[in-house]
């Protein structure tokens, strides 16, 4: 894997039959249609693949089938985030196993902790791992965020190689770029999509985007604009992002609509189930059909 | 068990030689120490148990000896929360192979659940459970609220028997009690000591103290007072738990000062190991020494 | 004015014909209305007032009118909370001369402070106020609290007598009343009506109770059972307590049911005018029919 | 005025010698310092300005003095932030009078409301306006947003011509980009300086930050940068802009660091008195000394 890495490294959805069963062969769809999309990596039980809602037992298997799938076109970065760090270890030692090649942890999020808590705790954690460790900045789902000065400290470990942030937060992004300007291949990527041109011009690494479980290719022809900073091609894609954005996931009521539209999407285009595990749902027959209004609208 | 359960059911802290091996022998002494102050049932792996940052083969574990070392004497209450689904269940599972009473379960805490998400999560978690369940109301902790007419609706469920509280929010508490009236022994305990003798005393069934770990006599005759109406008894042994809420969880600068306290103090008495597992650490020196003399100044 | 105030102070709202108008009639039946149920004090210009949606011209004509219809029959209290120190004086005084016995202050509500700064911030309010002052503990709407050790350090100036908790924290509330417990005539009364009862058993001086505009006499007798110990009357009286929690503040959608729940009541009741200032509108005719039916099952 | 609104419109602090008193020297060379480096707009009270920290003498006082100063070089924007809909609308009248050419307005920040409260408020207020109005998006403060969808559906009033965001919510900004994309003219302008660049860069019309205070050129030309796409200048510019933020901003414990930093560092450059209202302080002489080193690394 290059260091730093850049590009598009899509949040894999976690395909279900129902809340005990992998749809393992719209897992092998899904991939063969991201990797067709010319993304950068796969990021495997993250909080887009239902990672916390899945047993131990799937969460080994989709680690398992995804490396498989992937069959080493491109790098797979593993989701160890867990409360316990014993826990973390074993999940980071069985992706090692099965030829992961980064792990990927967002706080626990349970007990909160302090940054000198924080701190205490990634170090012991990044000691143990088998692989190198991308942070998770998620302080909406973790209540807690990585302060620069913090990845700053934690980047001096040679274990921890990036991180990936999904607060939204324009301005801590920008801090994080300035505080770890002089760290050599230390990767920052963002999470929501909207944010992903800007912070590519403005020396973000690449976006671990949603919708490119969806229109791998869309996300892939923005990065590789801002990367040129055509800004023709910019606008043109970065306001297909914005429509996406507002069409497949503005729809519904809950906090989980985001989840609910990428995964109907996906199974209205065929490329496997968009069974939801519990405590959500998948979308019923009237928001499918909102979802696929939109996608004619979007029409790609 | 009987149903309402009534009293003092304390939250028992793990015992920790490290991170990753249990003082088996602490745990021992700590739980004949609780069940010897008179305590109406233990309640193991929860917040103050530092449930989420043990291993699943350690959470085993805790259940195993804690069933063993009570032995019967009292109820055993088995925190089984969890962001899967199918790991609660296993757990409960595990609980009901080895003699616990019933299971208790805060919001899963990763993913927000809106309370509609939340009444399909707990009937279908209900429906697959050994044992009778206690839902466990922690905001602080899960980001997400049990209202009061989403419990009303969930009592309904045969396996769904009580709710524990520790959201210090006394109206809430109250709108509880009034919501689940008509509710034929339904359980409401309340987790901060604080508030114990005032729910006691209007309507409430009793009290998850963390400080029962040190002092369970004091909760426990506070609680006999108040059932009682004893002012005189009430007013001196609140004061005492007051004391304790200052003296021994206010010393330190985080969120985790009540879980420190309360080990060390623990460790002071020479009853368990006062280990933390991360991301938190045990008192050092200075904060053993303010402990200490907390404890003296305490008198108990 | 005794100290420390004891019993029933409502929180009186602003009745208004229209965003800029007093109902200046409806102000005089509705405070003829609540010291005929025996209160012990007036609160004027609170949350419950719409105080900080009302223009200052309106703020001063409500003192003035308060304090002369209540015509010194109980003490009035002022509500001086602003976001400017010199506003807060200039009412502060304007209440003075008007005969009022107190003021009343929620912490800045633009600017959040620190501990440090809202005891530098109270202390030089207080130095410049012509009446002694209660401090307000309102975080939902200031986004900050007053801490027990910063309330002990402010309760040291002479003219700061005591506090008024609206946090429905029932943690905090005991950990004031400890806190507090030495510092003679220091008055601690609490908000919200659900947890009257219960602080005034275990240490508080009453409550300020929003539903006491509408059913004075129901919140008096309930105090005074309280301080009698009487349970009987205490749980009959906390459970009519807890049905107008229920059925008069639970109707509609938004954060604002409780304020538009007591003034369509006294509305109905034809006691002032129903109207809300804005952003706030008053119930529709189908809110209306349920609170009105609310008001025949509650009986009083 | 130009409709949109482009390029840097500093927020201006208000220069005091003490909490009654404004410093009208210091505000008459701070407004010359900032016109002078080619700024594109005032905003008068706004949050940098300690608006809500002032009486409403001192609030007229410097609407007045800075329609004065400014003298038609630039529009001024003025702020008209509370919480009372008739004190807006008389500021705005008084601002109008003073030859202001818009004024801004933060959502009501005690009550908080409900989106569709949010629209009847400002429908209902822009009613009454005699200058065009900007939206000014600050949860932070407020514990409100404007939803897109709500900002969309209030573009349609002819007096609501704009909105400031200072949520640093980049996802936020770039949804409202997009759901306003067909509203003509409709200005979108940024707080957070660190987020300026790229905002333009992806369809924001401008800056409203805090640090043209201190070096209004840098922020001017960052921004002419950005307009022209010249890389090279907006990576040199950005890397000031993100020092300041680090440097200036960063020092101190509370919230308001940046506050006293801008101020403290105006102060140190001789332009204006560096006191701040309560409930802050302005920094003593060893936080002075870090910001006075800080301008020297600064270098500018």
């Amino acid at each position: 894997m290059n260091q730093p890495l850049k590009g598009i490294v899509p949040p894999l959805v976690t395909p279900m039959l129902n809340s005990t069963t992998i749809d393992v062969e719209g897992l092998e769809r899904l991939i063969n249609h991201i990797i067709g999309g010319g993304v950068h990596g796969l990021f495997v039980l993250g909080t887009t693949g239902e990672a916390q809602s899945l047993s131990y037992a799937m969460r080994r298997q989709m680690i398992e089938l995804t490396c498989k799938f992937a069959n080493g076109r491109v790098p797979v970065l593993v989701g160890i985030t867990d409360t316990s760090m014993e826990e973390s270890v074993t999940l980071a030692k069985f992706a090692a196993q099965n030829g992961a090649s980064a792990v990927v942890s967002a706080h626990p999020y349970y007990y909160a902790a302090a940054q000198p808590e924080q701190i205490y705790f990634y170090q012991r954690l990044a000691d143990q791992l088998p692989l190198p460790l991308f942070l998770y900045n998620m302080p909406s789902h973790t209540k807690v965020i990585f302060e620069p000065a913090t990845v700053r400290k934690l980047a001096e470990h040679k274990n921890i190689i990036g991180l990936k942030d999904s607060s939204a937060n324009g301005t801590y992004f920008q801090k994080l770029c300035y505080e770890l300007r002089d760290v050599k291949d230390f990767t920052l990527l963002v999470g929501p999509e909207e944010m992903m041109a800007e912070t590519v011009l403005l020396g973000g690494h690449g976006g671990v985007n949603g919708g490119a479980n969806i229109f791998p290719k869309l996300y892939v022809d923005l990065y590789n604009a801002a990367v040129a900073r055509d800004f023709e091609k910019i606008n043109l894609l970065h306001e297909k992002v914005m429509q996406i954005s507002k069409l497949i996931y503005g729809v519904g009521k809950y906090g989980s609509s985001y989840l609910k539209g990428v995964k109907c999407a996906l199974s209205l285009k065929g490329i496997c189930s968009g069974y939801l595990i519990e405590p959500y749902e998948e979308f019923k027959a009237p928001e499918r059909e909102i979802i696929k209004k939109a996608l004619e609208t979007i029409g790609l």
